[in-house]
């Protein structure tokens, strides 16, 4: 975010679990002024995804507008953002393992959305983890997807006008530098 | 540490596993001048652990106070910190999956020992592991451990004075910026 | 790199899995100006890693010398370091698990590879995986193997001129400050 609170026009917020990253992304979309939305791609399958999802909707409070999209995210994207609107979506990670999931095409998927983000018409703030720092996993699976989130990583920080990283609530600029 | 050599009153040192953080918070504590007091929280349970424990009783040298204690840690810094003397704690995850093993309330314990941090009497430097960047892991505890250390870092680093993160030996300053 | 497009004698890139570290280690070699070695440590053992070999030499182009060495990585960096060559090695990590995986003394190979590059007559790019910023592996080969590659960071770190660390395709410069 600039000095005078612009939000940039796309915005990639990356960190570990837990690192604070969703409140950090969620105060950048409130100091700016704008129509905060919610754009959710977790889907409450379960109970830990379920109290995570109430908990950041308590977090939020009620003036942010929520709408839900696991999978067509660039469609949701399209449809959300406009220059008087803040779209959050939470998260990234969360959104590829849905794609994964659902036996959809990854890479074209992932294409798909760098277009829809080059194309959006409003500010929009990503969140997404990261999950490539620990030791490799023995599940092919589970390697599969940190490439797929890797590169996804690398390719919306080529676009985004400004790039986070936090730990322990502490958010660093990685870009601009 | 400010350029004086002067420590601050609440200083957090996270990393990787071996990435020297055990070290630098060392060298933050003999520079600073005041008597080093280490407070272990690792129990000699199994073999690497107690050559871990041996290594970096041998690094130190002679100089240190040893103090151990697993689990009642906000005690142990009320007793220990003074305004003379410097207390290294080392490390936060390990007392957090000893108050895990335990059975403890660990929402409980954290808070007490996030109070017990902002009442303390003399400089302290937490030494913690990051360890929320990797894969989400396929086990239900690993996944728990992982978002109570995220939160807790968190929570410290919000009241700490001084935030590090170290990489290959190398600290980068998080807290001020 | 300095401003003028000099490389240092010795640069340390770590990154997580498809961070851009080696991207970013290729832009290093290829500005330099030098003629650009390749020295691989992957084996093409299996379809994945058969397939990333692929792709990274396509991205290089014709103008690199590929040279392979799985384990005796500081004779082949006295053979191809010199003074108007500059090598890339990619990357420690894969040579550190084909070192264990042939029983070979780990710390022992670890020391000579330190002593061959404080000795080295070119310049050095090297190409490391973060792997300790997850949870502690379950599986004790893997905590011993990030031990390792962790200990194998800080000594490399500490005799590099440069170091760097890459997320999403960003570097941050780590050393000199």
């Amino acid at each position: 975010m600039a000095a005078d609170g612009t939000l940039g026009a796309l915005t990639l917020v990356l960190g570990g679990a837990r690192s604070g990253k969703s409140g950090f992304a969620e105060d950048l979309v409130a100091q700016s002024g704008l129509v905060p939305v919610y754009l959710a791609t977790g889907q409450a399958g379960d109970e830990e995804m379920t109290a995570r999802i109430a908990r950041h909707r308590a977090r939020r409070g009620d003036e942010w507008t929520t709408v839900e999209e696991s999978i067509e995210l660039a469609a949701a994207l399209a449809r959300e953002a406009a220059p008087d609107r803040a779209v959050l979506v939470d998260c990234l990670t969360l959104w590829l393992s849905n794609v994964i999931a659902a036996g959809a095409d990854v890479d074209g998927a992932c294409a798909a959305l760098a277009a829809a983000l080059d194309r959006v018409e409003g500010p929009v703030v990503l969140v997404s983890n990261e999950v490539g720092q620990g030791i490799v996993p023995d599940n092919e699976l589970a390697r599969a997807f940190r490439d797929h989130a890797g590169l996804l990583h690398q390719a919306v920080a080529g676009i985004a006008d400004e790039v986070y990283f936090v730990t322990a609530g502490l958010a660093t600029r990685l870009k601009p530098r």
